[in-house]
This record gives structure tokens, C-alpha cells and sequence, in this order.
């Protein structure tokens, strides 16, 4: 079991890993040194711990670029390190919490840096991150980018600056069940309002522009971006970076992935989590009502979201003349695909 | 044979690929897909046609960053389809003409932009690519890159992207064996007359700044780096990213890399070629010659370049108050301890 989901993880999440910026150095090492669930943790913590005293060394020595890179790098390790570790909260917690601390610490170094914000709504505090390109004339257009089951706003540091340095403002919060907020309170079905609550608040800024204003979410991030342009017209474009449709394959899911769901719902239990599951998470209703411009990218390959997913989505939204739906059939999330994400 | 080649090469090479900019995607593709060497070259090729279709199509959409990274996507597949791809010379020589190429379409996309130069010097033409970091004041200070056995120019657009976000210019040419260069003239024992040829004409370049000038080569570069050093005392600083001391140990070389040393040297006999490199690639009488600083950084578990090499320049450089050795006994070679690389 403990081998099985090793091999798992790192079938489903090697790639992305990569891309999202951990070293093929650490990635190959770790292939060879984590052959036991059990190791996954410690394997990843400790480069964290490495890689944070490497960036206090750097702020020592008055190297801010590279602190940022090194302390986003510890962020990075702790993020893998809590990454689908379910079966033991108390270490996720700390994981979770070592991942956003770190954070905190490199977004000033950040070139644009990366401000922080904590956005009062409802009761809860909404945090995320600002950043605006350097040297642009007038508001920069901006894109809200929303994390999925298994990733926050700390993980988008990379594809950010692809869309920094095409001049658009990236705005990442966690929304409820992610991140920061998992503590404040777990997955519900009104993420759309957390979502334009970020958008009120960006509105205020008069670096952004948010006439021009897209979101962009990957995997279940996708469900959201969607749920959000479904509900916010201010949205002019929509990139679902994977297609969630619904839940209703929950069931047939594998773990860790199904256990995960349950997890960020509330629920140590998967079978019990089913009902709520599959209520909340779910477009019906929702995808026709987007009048934006959508961009769906999903791999032809994909074995943790079915095609009858993209399907769905495709015939909810057959009546806007901007949805353009790309579905690579060799699969892999090709970040180059991606800069669609637009000036609308 | 054919299989134990592909082994070897991916333990040698594959975090070296994604380091120097192959996606983490196309990497596990060909672990799975490339088993015999024969499939190596066809592999990485098909993808480098497919990402110039991608280019071409950003160009015409007017996507210039894209087009850019796209084109350097395409050039990076070809020089890896003809890496070590001595065996088959008119093979190799068309892939690296078509790297070249590619890289040449991309240059002017980059941001900041790569500008070609075609220098004449002693009847040969060298070729190379200067960039210059955007909105500095004043003259940048400029290091000079230098590839390795089987790395060229081309290679260090991620690590000049690094250089340019510190404030420095960057400079990268092929010398003799390199590259373009290999097709004019093959290694030889007097590369710094190339690199103090290049900085004579950034001398003229009122971008930069060749008072703060510093040179840094990976591998065989490494060597060359220290041999330029030494004999152009306007380098103030010099970064052996990997020491290469001599080719004592060149009869215990593994395939391909003894092939290597002979096919650029214009040897099709390993054998030999031995007396030649021994004799040419040396830096006995040179590294201490070496007036500015010298930071040398190589891998504890380095399993090509033996670990007397690094004792030997360390003996050669014990006058030298600013020299320094980083040996990580992980030993895999951290980019992040580079920005070393210097104001002077």
C-alpha cells in the first residue's frame, strides 16, 4: 500500500512538480531515495530546512534576488513535503503552515515583489498575494489565478511571471478548503463569492485594471475559475487549466486523490464525504451562464479527471461563440499553450 | 551496447536537460519511449519540429515572448537530439546546424533580446550572442559564458536570464571544437586568444562595462574559463563551474564521452586522439597565473571529472587569496549558489 502510493504520486505528480519548481536534482533523488510513503515527509521537509538556511545566508550577504529564489525553493519542498498527506494532519498542519511562512518570507524579494493582503469577508480573512509588472504605462490588466485540491497560492510564483512579463497583474488568494483557509473553513459551494470578494478589493487598486480581468484555475481550480465567471461578469475571460465538470466520478476516484476531497470537505471519512461532495461540486446550472471568453485546456491523457467531464462542459457551454476548448492528445499541461490567458 | 549508451547518458545528462530548459514532459517521455540509442536523435528532433510549428504559429499571431520561447524550445530539443551524437557525424552536423538556426529565429524574441555577432580573428569567424540587461544606468558589467564539450552558446539562455536580473550583461560565443566554431576550426590549445578576441570587441560596446568584466565555463569550460583567466588579466573574476585541471585520465574516459573529446579535437580514433589532448588540454603553468578571483564550484559525486583534478588546481591557485572552492558532496551542481558570479 505505503509503495502503491508512492508510485502514484509520482506518476501523477513528477511532471508538475517540475513545472511548478522543484529541481529535477531534488526530483531525481527523491525518486531514488523515496521508495516508502512513510519517507515522502521527511525527504522533502529536510530540503526545506536546507534550502531556508541557504536563503538566510543570502540575505547575510545582501543577495535579495536569490533569498527570494531560496526561500520560495524551502517554500516549494514544504509544499511537496504536506502535498496529498492526508493520513496524518497533524504533520500536514505543519507542513501547511512551514509552506506559508516561507512564503511570506520571499515575497518581498520577488521581482515584481508580492504583496501580501488579508481581505476581511464574511467572518473569515481571505489571504493572497498582489503582483503588479514593473515599468508598465497605466493599469496592468489582471488575472486571478485559483489554486486547485493540492495547490495554493504560493504555488504559482513561475507561471505568474509569464504573465508578469506579458504585462498583466497576477492576483493568488486561497480560497476555502485551500491553504491558509482550510483552517478558517473547509471546501463549500459558494467559492464564486470569495472569488469576487478578491475582485472588489482588486477594483479599489489603481494599479490594476480590472476592466480587464480574467481567472484562471487549474483542476479542480478549473471548477472554480469557471464557477466564479459563471457568477462575476466583471470576468472577461476564463481559463480552466484541467476540466472539472463535477463529482460525479468521485466514487470510481483513486486515493490519495479521493481521500483529499474528504479532507479539504471536513470529513476523515471518504464514503461519508460522497453525498456532500458531489452536491457542492458541480457546474449544472452554473458553466451556461458564462458570458466571457473560456479557454478549457485538458490533457487527452488525463487519468484522474474523465473525458465525460470536458464533454459536459463543452454542452453547457455551446451557446458562447468565445469558448474555445484545446485538448492536447498527448496530454501533458503544456505551460506554452497557455499564454491565451489573455488581454481580452 | 546501444542500451547501456541511453543509461549512461541519462544518468550523465537528464537533470543537466531540464536545468538547462527541456520540460520535465518531454524528459519522462523519452525515458519511456527512447530504450535503444538509435531512437535518441528522431525522438528529440520530431519534438524540436513541433515546437518551430508552435513558433512559427505565435509569430503569426504576434505573440513575440512566446514565438521566443518557443523557437529556444525547438533549438533546446535539437541540441539535445545531436548530443553525443558522434557516431554519425553528417547526422550530428545537421542537427547542430538546425539548433543554430532556431536559435537565431528565437534571438530577437528574448527579453532582453540576444544581438548575433560574426567576429573575424586570425581568418576564422566567431559567433556569439551578446545581451544586455534593460533600464540599468550607466555601462553593465559583462561576464563572458563559455560552453563545454558538448555545450555551445545556445545553451545558457535560463542561466544568462539569471545573470541579466542581477544587472549584467551577459556574453556567450563558440570557440574552437565548439559549435559553430567546429565546423571552422577544432579544439586547440589556445582558447583564451578567442575569449580576450571576444572581450576586445566588448571593449568597444559602450553597454558594457569590460572594467568589471568576469568569465565563467562549465566543464571543459571550466578549463577554458581558467585558461582565459590567466592570460587576459582584464578578467577580474572567474567561475569553473566544474574543474576540468587536464586530460591525465583520458584512457580511463567511459563512452561517449572519450569519442567526444576525439571528435571535436577531429580525431575519428579515440586512441588516437590521446596524445593530442593530453598534451593540449592542460592547465600546468597556466592556473596559477590566475590574478582575480576564482570560484570554483564542483560536485562531490561528480563521476566524470575525478576529484584530483580539483586538487591540482587547488594547488596551482594557493597564492591566490580569492580563490574558492565549493565542493557540495551531494555534488550536484546548484545554480542557486552561482550569483556568485560577481560585481567585482
Amino acid at each position: 500500500m505505503s509503495g502503491a502510493i508512492v508510485d502514484r504520486v509520482w506518476k501523477a505528480a513528477s511532471i508538475r512538480m517540475v513545472g511548478d519548481g522543484i529541481s529535477a536534482g531534488d526530483l531525481f533523488a527523491a525518486q531514488r531515495e523515496v521508495t516508502r510513503w512513510e519517507q515522502w515527509y521527511p525527504f522533502w521537509a529536510k530540503r526545506g530546512d536546507e534550502y531556508e538556511a541557504l536563503a538566510r545566508e543570502a540575505v547575510a550577504r545582501g543577495r535579495r534576488l536569490s533569498a527570494g529564489e531560496l526561500f520560495w525553493q524551502a517554500c516549494m519542498a514544504y509544499h511537496y513535503a504536506q502535498f496529498v498527506w492526508f493520513h496524518d494532519p497533524p504533520t500536514r498542519d505543519a507542513g501547511q503552515r512551514r509552506k506559508v511562512e516561507l512564503y511570506r518570507e520571499a515575497a518581498p524579494f520577488f521581482d515584481p515583489p508580492a504583496e501580501r493582503f488579508d481581505l476581511p469577508f464574511d467572518g473569515f480573512t481571505i489571504p493572497g498575494y498582489l503582483r503588479v509588472p514593473r515599468g508598465g504605462a497605466g493599469r496592468a490588466p489582471v488575472v486571478v489565478l485559483l489554486g486547485g485540491l493540492e495547490s495554493t497560492k504560493e504555488e504559482s510564483y513561475l507561471f505568474e511571471n509569464l504573465c508578469l512579463r506579458r504585462g498583466m497583474a497576477t492576483c493568488a488568494f486561497d480560497g476555502p478548503g485551500q491553504g491558509e483557509m482550510y483552517f478558517q473553513v473547509k471546501l463549500r459551494g459558494d467559492f464564486n463569492r470569495f472569488t469576487s470578494a478578491v475582485v472588489d478589493w482588486l477594483a479599489t487598486r489603481p494599479e490594476v485594471d480590472t476592466g480587464r480581468l480574467g481567472v484562471l484555475g487549474r483542476s479542480l481550480g478549473g471548477f472554480y475559475a469557471v464557477q466564479s465567471a459563471a457568477h462575476d461578469p466583471r470576468f472577461k475571460a476564463c481559463v480552466a487549466w484541467g476540466v472539472l465538470y463535477d463529482l460525479s466520478y468521485y466514487d470510481d476516484m483513486h486515493e490519495p486523490t479521493k481521500s483529499g476531497f474528504a479532507f479539504v470537505a471536513g470529513y476523515d471519512d471518504a464514503r461519508k464525504a460522497a453525498p456532500y461532495l458531489k452536491q457542492t461540486v458541480n457546474l449544472s446550472g452554473q458553466a451556461e451562464q458564462v458570458r466571457g471568453a473560456v479557454y478549457a485546456l485538458h490533457g487527452g491523457q488525463d487519468d484522474l479527471i474523465p473525458p465525460a467531464q470536458v464533454d459536459q462542459l463543452r454542452k453547457d457551454l455551446r451557446q458562447n461563440p468565445h469558448a474555445t476548448f484545446d485538448i492536447p492528445k498527448d496530454g501533458d499541461h503544456c505551460c506554452h499553450n497557455l499564454y491565451h490567458v489573455v488581454r481580452p
